[in-house]
């Protein structure tokens, strides 16, 4: 998505540890008109797959999630990270570990929302080593619904969590794979 | 509202210790076509207050937040809790105590993202005992900016979080005020 690349190319910033920060228009401060064209690709891409439910993970998922649900026509769920007083007694439950904050934490979806008639597209705003992506996944398994894919924004293509996914044969579409990054040199170069 | 207060009496479920759950449109799975309804809703009551930026905190404010930022023509900023490695070195911090979750934790926006130009508008999913709003005005306060108001889904009229913000002189829209819960026999009562 060349618009996307420009983006990034103009307001990312890469950080110590590899970390590409957008979050002056993806997951801080947000620019919700680039976040509907970013759901309306992701829809164009997976247009015949009778998507009726997206799933992602709070927090920096739920935006880009918003429009995609919004332009498919279906419904959003949020998978929880922790634990909280309000959760369903009854619920799927995952483990993701989190390289920004460190520390694993559990994520859970409650299972009045996610159901084997269900045909899910897991959408989020990075994949680096794939635990939240993979975490989603072991939910979606746990629920016997169809998993048609997962709709990435930005793919890390020098970590191996994209390839591992596309090795198990799962379908996945990112807007943008950064081959390599520099941080010495604030230097990004793109998968062709 | 209206519609909103029908949709708390056919889907919401009123659980121990008065937290109201509507997690079936609002804070888990969530139904994006009638968050576009709140975003409409909000922009309507703060149409003359020229708002150039929408504040909010992770997660559960992120998808309200996007269609009052979308209708209103503005930007999102959504505060973050904890630390994360790619925090910015420079941010505003407050602490949020949260009631579903029985903890403190800090809450924090980069610098650059908010300024004393910005008419912010601060948004959330509920309002109770005021905590998250507290904490996202202490940061709009130490950023110089101008709080426009708050906007709120569900108010619960009978915790202190409202009258404690209005008396300070803030305005503060609900879209739905609940006067009233009865757990045992799963009736809600709204303020007229």
């Amino acid at each position: 998505m060349e618009e996307l690349k420009q983006k990034i190319l103009s307001e990312g910033k890469i950080c110590p540890n590899n970390i590409v920060k957008v979050d002056s228009f993806l997951n801080h401060q947000v620019d919700v008109s680039f976040m509907r064209k970013i759901g309306e690709e992701f829809c164009k891409r997976f247009k015949d797959e009778k998507i009726n439910k997206v799933l992602t993970i709070e927090s920096s998922g739920i935006a880009i999630a918003c429009y995609v649900a919004e332009v498919c026509n279906c419904r959003l769920v949020f998978a929880k990270k922790g634990k909280s007083l309000n959760q369903a007694p009854d619920f799927y439950e995952s483990k993701v570990y989190s390289y920004t904050r460190q520390t694993e934490y559990p994520i859970r979806v409650s299972k009045e929302f996610l159901n084997k008639d269900d045909r899910v597209l897991i959408v989020d705003d990075f994949l680096a080593n794939g635990a939240a992506l993979n975490g989603l996944i072991d939910i979606v398994n746990a629920s016997n619904a169809t998993l048609v894919g997962c709709g990435v924004v930005i793919e890390k293509g020098f970590q191996p969590g994209g390839k591992t996914l596309r090795d198990k044969g799962i379908r996945v579409e990112s807007l943008a794979i950064i081959e390599s990054v520099d941080e010495i040199n604030q230097k990004i170069v793109f998968r062709n």
